[in-house]
């Protein structure tokens, strides 16, 4: 299997770092053998050769500061955009980069561009998703080519796989849950006596919180992922105007210290159904499945008609933890890959 | 898909519930078209029809008292044993008869009459998986069949599938958790003020445990399933002769409201790894991810590699909820037979 990978940050070097580490299992246990062929990035080179780049000089090179670093060899390209690197050739396009909520941009071209070029896809950036998922699906099935997007929603934790694929044959209505770790983790401290501006600049010194963390505190992180799901789940054409969102951005330690007084909590709850869906701060008892879901961990409650109410607990960000929903991705349409060949 | 159910009690039950009230769904959705031509069970009677056997019909029967009670058509067959039934013909037999721990029988040798007449297996009774898993596995595969077991473990909650498919590429290093609803359930009545007795008698009342509760609240059950699990997640040969195992019947009233006052609770710990395990009641903080998992649900933690700890909390009992177990993996067999036949 041939890769492209667009984006080379923390989830993309996740990826390429399990790759590494991982091959010889890879190979033995998942008759996956990967090539990565091209690495793109937006302000730190980019390579591409036809015969695959070598992982560790991958690495090395990035953590020295730019891919300019990695070692010449015949018939290695450099510079290309990520248009052109889609377009010198792969199996299937990683899309790595920054999510953006608006437009979906310019994730969604490089996307259409794979499939142009007889590529699948797979997602960690948001974006693409959750702005033109239909489009995108479409467009996919048309090629005959798959979409995949498991790393975009609490990391590598099988959210998506666990709606779509293992509740097969039951009907989900609803899905709720906490999926955005940096606001969880906030509340988290904030219960154990910080203040929400401590919480906050902790959040961005652990790297949960980026510098500008609007998209986290004011919910639309949030929002973006449950609108993910509700397309995956429900087929439902959801935008962020159909989210009635609020963040908690205004939540004081005087609201965390009297919810913990009245045994319950406040949690950043996001919950859809295919007619919509919201992201409220909501005080929840104690007893609640979501209420022991602490720090950066994130959690989702699928609603069934046959087998009640199901919760997938696990790790919501992370550079391995993203990579690995990249890497389940990347194994799912090897496997089919496979088959069709038989 | 020609089904032989072997045992017709809550899990058998439920399944063809689901079957009758989803037939649309699964043929739309699923590409499932199901056809029950046996339906076997030990003291109130037995049928088989080569074309199938009407599903309201059967449920009206058995809950008449006896499927004596199922109306005669051309064809039918009435009487017969588990293993001439199996001889007699289908693609897949479920067996869904009560669990035997020691031996596994009589349902181990009707899953070697099964693969011997080219049926694939899935199981709800788990004695075979607990105490011949790997013969099993190794005659399915000469016979080029599969064999699933979803539903003897957390009822139809996906913990097999989330272990062995949706976590695919991660290492489990261990599983723990609450693997058996009834001496939950008690737990959390003791918690509320009640008696062993008194939790217990109720916890018959309800169904949740058997007139004779040993399996349940001597962990038995809990042991059987992480021995299943240790099967299914490492390939672990362990019987219930390597499982450290003691129940909840010596905890008492005061056992419970000292953990209580101590800001704990008990739990019934099933925990699992590739060399051995052990079932135990446990004092867990409330912060533990499994202190909030009361009443009758389950939980399973997976402790891996990349993802770190992954839990799943769902129903571990019920109708409909083991019904379902087994129908995921009527489904999984039924995708495998389409593409084989691509």
């Amino acid at each position: 299997m041939r890769i492209v990978l667009i984006g080379f940050g923390t989830v993309g070097q996740g990826l390429v770092e399990i790759l590494r580490d991982k091959a010889a299992d890879l190979k033995l246990s998942e008759n996956f053998v990967p090539q990565l062929v091209g690495v793109v990035t937006r302000s730190r080179g980019s390579l591409y050769h036809p015969n695959g780049l070598d992982l560790n000089g991958l690495l090395t090179a990035i953590k020295a500061g730019s891919l300019d670093q990695y070692p010449d060899t015949p018939g290695l390209e450099r510079g290309w955009n990520a248009l052109q690197t889609i377009q010198a050739g792969a199996d299937v396009m990683v899309e790595a980069g920054p999510s953006n909520f608006e437009t979906g941009q310019p994730a969604l071209d490089y996307c259409y561009a794979a499939l142009e070029n007889g590529q699948h896809i797979v997602l960690a950036n948001k974006g693409p998703v959750a702005v033109a998922y239909h489009e995108l699906v479409s467009r996919a099935k048309a090629a005959g080519k798959k979409l995949r997007f498991e790393a975009t929603v609490m990391a590598g934790t099988p959210s998506i796989r666990l709606g779509t694929q293992a509740l097969a044959g039951c009907k989900i209505t609803q899905a709720r849950g906490i999926l955005n770790g940096t606001t969880n983790y906030i509340l988290t401290q904030m219960e154990d006596g910080m203040t929400y501006a401590d919480a906050l600049a902790r959040a961005q010194a652990l790297g949960y919180a980026e510098a500008d963390p609007t998209a986290d505190v004011d919910g639309w992180d949030a929002a973006a992922k449950a609108i993910i799901l509700a397309a995956a789940l429900f087929r439902a054409r959801l935008t962020l105007k159909d989210m009635n969102v609020r963040g908690i951005r205004d939540l004081t330690t005087d609201d965390v210290t009297a919810a913990k007084a009245a045994g319950e909590r406040w949690k950043l709850i996001a919950q859809v159904t295919p007619a919509g869906g919201s992201v409220q701060p909501t005080r929840v008892p104690l007893s609640h499945p979501l209420a022991g879901v602490s720090g950066a961990t994130n959690a989702v409650t699928y609603i069934t008609d046959l087998l009640g109410d199901i919760t997938l607990v696990g790790a919501g960000a992370g550079r391995l933890q993203t990579g690995f929903g990249v890497l389940s991705d990347l194994l799912e349409i090897n496997e089919g890959e496979l088959i069709s060949r038989i």
